[in-house]
């Protein structure tokens, strides 16, 4: 696995070891991970706290351009909110986990100019599969359903 | 002014006050507000912080139901972010205080079947006009312009 979605993923399975949702992301700056985050709506009891929003809260305020170089990493299709925070922060790359279990903004982000790269990974796959088989009301929950 | 766009402006007051951005938004549940935000990226240090985002957390975690009853008050034209937040969560209607100095994402809300009411209240126009023209800075930071 690409080693910034494999820091994504270690997220999310600490996520779950948490008790979360098991969504990690991670920001890249040139080669480097500038945020780290997981989903902690149920950890925090925020309902804004997807992997993407705490990876961006992670990294703290930066300037505009700083952004422009950044690669957003996520486990799972950014939904609408963190689809939405990503256009804001204009970063110009998004590579997603997989969007089998769940696809989220990915076709607004193209339309924006974002290139969006899908990997599809079974790991990824079949961990969020698994969640949401045994988590039903908890994965509505964050999708608002 | 309709109360709940003014307990929205008390909230960008308080911002003000606090060396923060003047945008305030509450969270109405039939009739009732259930949560109050306002922008706090420089309190906090964050930067999805912003009214919109700040009112979601103050609710806390609510079942779908709820959102599908909301009505969203701001201050000014959600950016991207918050009004992905909004798809996300289903808010039906958003009463938007003003854009005259900001659009942000109402096109998109209403392509995506939200009521929109824009008020263009004067005191909200000339409040954030004023703190663009004394922080242009900080607001072009808020933007990630």
């Amino acid at each position: 696995m690409d080693p910034f979605m494999k820091a994504a993923y270690k997220e999310a399975l600490t996520g779950l070891e948490e008790g979360g949702v098991p969504i990690g992301s991670v920001l890249v700056h040139k080669g480097r991970i500038i945020g780290r985050g997981r989903n902690r709506r149920i950890q925090q009891g925020s309902p804004i706290l997807h992997g993407e929003m705490d990876a961006y809260t992670a990294a703290g305020r930066l300037p505009a351009s700083v952004y422009r170089e950044c690669v957003l990493y996520t486990t799972l299709s950014p939904c609408m909110m963190c689809t939405g925070a990503t256009l804001l922060f204009k970063v110009p790359k998004v590579v997603i986990g997989e969007e089998v279990n769940f696809v989220g903004g990915s076709d607004l982000l193209r339309e924006h100019g974002v290139e969006v790269t899908v990997l599809d990974e079974p790991e990824l796959i079949a961990m969020m599969r698994k969640f949401i088989e045994e988590n039903p009301t908890l994965w509505n929950e964050d999708i608002a359903e």
